[in-house]
């Protein structure tokens, strides 16, 4: 038997030429010389209409909060292991730490104290909190303060570290591109200084980059050039739940503002260019008011959401969950995709579902392969 | 003679060809036939650079205030003249109404309970209110209320009105980009509705564009699309003040954000965009700290200013003048400008000079016509 | 009475404010403080729809080259004058060198063995030449010779120089913005080199940038980066006439191609942006086959139209003219214009009207300014 | 033990944190929840520079044009296998179709009178003809002749079929993005009718693609609109040929052209944005001088390449082969390539090395991840 990599079986069968000897022989050959015909593959690599390798699934907060905190006592964070940084692994990508088969999305965990030592990669980044304050990410010597409901983007090749200047742990949810960069094979990575300075250490209320860039409108002519990630390195809870309100308030009054009734969107920007916050990553915040069921979308892609708030009964495909605070999952792509509030035992008044959600959109939209349905 | 608008005279001089009958017979024929040579017209067509028709002036705002005042109570307003707008018509233009080559600057007045009956035009506009407030203006049915320091930009074909709900009247500036378009020839005017209906008399604290657009970094995933002009309709004073106040506090802790030592300056972005805030006018805002003096600095195109708070020395070309609140100046094109500002009895505690700005600059970047020096 | 260049006189009318000793009195104050109100000014400032300040207008191409020889003979080139070009002077723009209000055009001659001096100019230019050889354009060090059809763009700030290698004179057409950038006082002029050298009076069969740039769909690596205006200086005629030929073919069988039934157009582009030939203006060439007559259509913005081939009827508005090789005419701001073709004694075969056009289209394009409409 | 699809093993190592039992329990624990350390896998995950999954590879034409023809014996083309396409399986990819981790290539052959049935697919695709001719693409009803050299790109979604209307077979190449789209799940999929019509059979010697849009900087204004992919079904070798022959003379005269002494390239683009002429595919054509030895270079991004003419050898990474006309290979991410032209009994005078050359280079470049370097 060959011992090239391409194995190749003449077999009677649906579009498949006559299972012959001289077939046979010829499928020799395409695996002597490393070739595979198109007519016994093309089903798997050309489908109708996209059939993801991934699988929807949830991971409920309180398991990766418990077994982060346990790494927390155990695994130290230094130099090489780089973070102390727990991802999801979709079940049915073999085990491989992708959320999506585009996307990696982890827990991260940092002890009173502790530094994340500083590094810059390609892989574009970001944090999001869903729960408490303390760390600090800098960027570029500016330390960010990182708080409930805060989202941080980290576009590629920016140097950065985190230090926690609480007397409590503290956990937050990074995304990045990982998997689609190692698939297409772009990656960077520079290992930089092990410990911040004194200054770095600081801990300020705001960081420079929201000084400069956290005005709506208004850009610092001193600093403006169109780059590729947003340079403001922080879009803050309160402008986010403010603009949510702000949609569910125009509906109310009969005016256009939330996509669906009842669903207000935000999406992140980049203020030097007024598209996606990251180069290959687009990141929304949906606030879903109480007791409201969303049409079912699908789209080309995949995304994670996180429950920021409330709770509910998410709809991926085939699968169904009941969803709270801090629970994440996955919508692999083309799968419809539909959420339902429910009046929660939240401290938020409203009982309206906040989801947060990242996804590989821009990839798509920049390569002209966007594309999506909504409805039944 | 020639009844030609035509009119040619054969002169000896630098670069001309010799005044012979031959000659003067040529120019005859040129004229009959509705030629210009360009060796009679070169020097002042095609300059080795920009010589400005237009003159640096100031106009004092207590006069412009009284004048208008004055209007208030001798002009109705209504449809035909559509608004009790008073323009500066800049001394060397041939007293047409033009603060500058392409730029009008002009006050507006309403009266208590008045209103400006609605219209739409391409040209492009705004509102700068640097004292009072009690106007709303509305847009495509939004009110938005106007206060001092806002910004309000007006992109061309939005219906929009104007509505005094107050006990007193109200000034505001106005800047378009009329010279301009009646030079291209660009203009398209209708008349809408002459008064407003009850909802749109409405006096909300927020207009819904800020509702849907005012969020630094997010925007309203169901309304965007790029769009030419801004669809926020209100850049507020507090948002200013702080980008401003921001960028001086920035360059005192030894950081980057302002554009030379005491100057910052910010510039207003369309969301949709991150482009300038209309098509064809830039506007920007400037605090210059107390005791500071800019570099000369000159641009291809013109500037209109108003001084919003404090005062100081301003300097265009071979002018100077004393400034204080309201006080309006132009920069023409390529000539230097700077400023020194003063120590004050402003109610600013800190003394800074704070300028409004706004140019055609857009109309020159686009046609890749911008040029900017700076220095002596 | 008041020196003031404003001049006002209150006048009882519609929409004017009663003529009282009050408002006589406020229009003092007005001129005294260099103020204009917009309610004496608006409908001609604002109108409901473009009016043009130009007017429709023919030049028959027998007088120009007629006077232009005999400026041959009279006019020297050299240094100052810069060029032996002779503008179009619209009848109704008192008498300045504009074929529009925003457009200049000329004809331009050069002596055998003459050398019309290097200059460079941010006024972007192009040549076009109807008939006739033997004229150099050398842009930046690179010869480019001219022929019939042929047509030139040269953006601005290019260094050029023109030289005549023939044994007669030459004749073609230049065109600029002159008159667009004298209104918004752009310009910047710079003198070069009063002759070439050897190297650059070679007079190869093709230039070099036809080289890099000439293929279709093919661009240079090496020199391959966006810039504003065409790096390929010279279209030829056989791929203009070819393209043209085509369209008509197409349609003769069936398929999209023309604008209209038996009218071909053409758009000459950038390679490096897919854009306007140049910044500000675009240019088209138009086959109107024998017989055939083109719906009337207008547009913000004015055109410059030469007669290439054929004759035929022009009407512009209220105006109307048989046209043969060689005629210019001018179609102002939304007018329109329409055009039939005439079976003809042309050296077409096909007596198709070939019609080369230029316009200001790109400026209202990039500001957002541009309408057109179709039909009667 | 864990039926989870995640295994993780705590070893003493490097980065990695001391394998204790509470480290095992916690592991167990992390293969429970579907989850994965960063600490486990970063060095895998995020290399320091990207470490190719492919591996350089040459296959010999002659190899593929005999086992190709076997297969046209043997395997029938029509609907379900679409057509008769082999394609290179990189040694190093598991078997999988794929000449590089996002690129798919293969020779496509057909038979005297067959018809490879109609589809459209979300893939971007293009054919290139090294050799022969007689075989027509039929794309949204335009047929397209295919002769060597001429390159045929065809943008996704586009309705496509092939006809071979020779006496002999022809064999030819097909490039895709079939990896990249099955690794991003973007794939859509669409079959049309099983046979051309009569009119789709005609054999013209140019497509009406090429009659609107081939035609160098001119565009047609009735088609004109920014597409993702190329109108222009077609460049012909004539062009392209040309067009490398021009940046050698312009090289041989002293003049800029080439990328590096005797190595000419020509990019194929798009004629309504000036950008690559498919969205996620760059193609270059490449000509290097007899006797010339090319720098070494290296990008991010993988590419594939066929000898047109000539013969050389080829070093990429650690592998080196000699190539004739019609062998390919692959250039893996971020691997060093160059290439000595060698003096041939090829049938061009000259003994150039010509390169058809195609690349993921447009997804790296919108993706802000495209990097280079050139040199030892």
């Amino acid at each position: 038997m060959s011992d090239s990599p391409v194995k190749l079986t003449a077999e009677n069968g649906p579009d498949q030429p006559p299972a012959t000897p001289e077939l046979e022989d010829l499928y020799r050959g395409f695996e002597k010389e490393l070739l595979v015909p198109l007519w016994t593959r093309i089903g798997d690599l050309m489908p109708q209409q996209p059939v993801s390798k991934a699988q929807p699934h949830r991971w409920e907060w309180k398991h990766l909060v418990e077994l982060a905190a346990r790494s927390g006592d155990l695994v130290p964070v230094g130099r090489g292991g780089e973070r102390r940084a727990i991802a999801l692994a979709n079940p049915s990508l073999g085990g491989r730490p992708y959320a999506t088969p585009t996307l990696w999305a982890a827990i991260q965990y940092l002890m009173p104290g502790e530094d994340a030592p500083e590094h810059r990669h390609t892989q574009n980044a970001f944090r999001f909190v869903v729960e408490g304050s303390g760390v600090w990410t800098v960027v570029e010597g500016d330390p960010v303060p990182m708080r409930r409901g805060d989202f941080l983007p980290q576009a590629g090749m920016n140097w950065h570290a985190h230090h926690n200047s609480a007397e409590q742990p503290m956990a937050w949810i990074d995304g990045l591109d990982i998997p689609f960069q190692y698939d297409v094979e772009s990656q960077f990575f520079d290992f930089g200084r092990e410990h911040l300075s004194e200054e770095e250490h600081a801990t300020p209320e705001r960081s420079r980059s929201e000084q400069l860039w956290g005005h709506p409108g208004l850009v610092p002519v001193s600093q403006f050039k169109a780059s590729a990630g947003s340079p403001l390195l922080c879009y803050r809870w309160a402008d986010t739940d403010a603009a949510l309100a702000d949609q569910l308030e125009l509906e109310r009054a009969g005016h256009p503002g939330t996509v669906e009734p009842g669903h207000a969107v935000v999406r992140y920007t980049n203020p030097t260019t007024a598209g996606d916050v990251l180069p290959t990553i687009r990141v929304q915040f949906h606030r879903i008011a109480a007791g409201v069921e969303t049409a079912p979308r699908r789209e080309t892609g995949s995304s994670v959401y996180q429950v920021f708030d409330g709770s509910g009964r998410v709809t991926v495909g085939e699968f169904s969950w009941s969803v709270q605070r801090g629970d994440l999952f996955v919508v692999p792509s083309w799968m419809p995709f539909s959420v339902v509030s429910e009046a929660s035992g939240s401290d938020s008044d409203s009982g309206a579902l906040d989801l947060f959600q990242f996804s590989d959109a821009p990839i798509f939209s920049k390569l002209n392969l966007f594309r999506e349905e909504v409805g039944r």
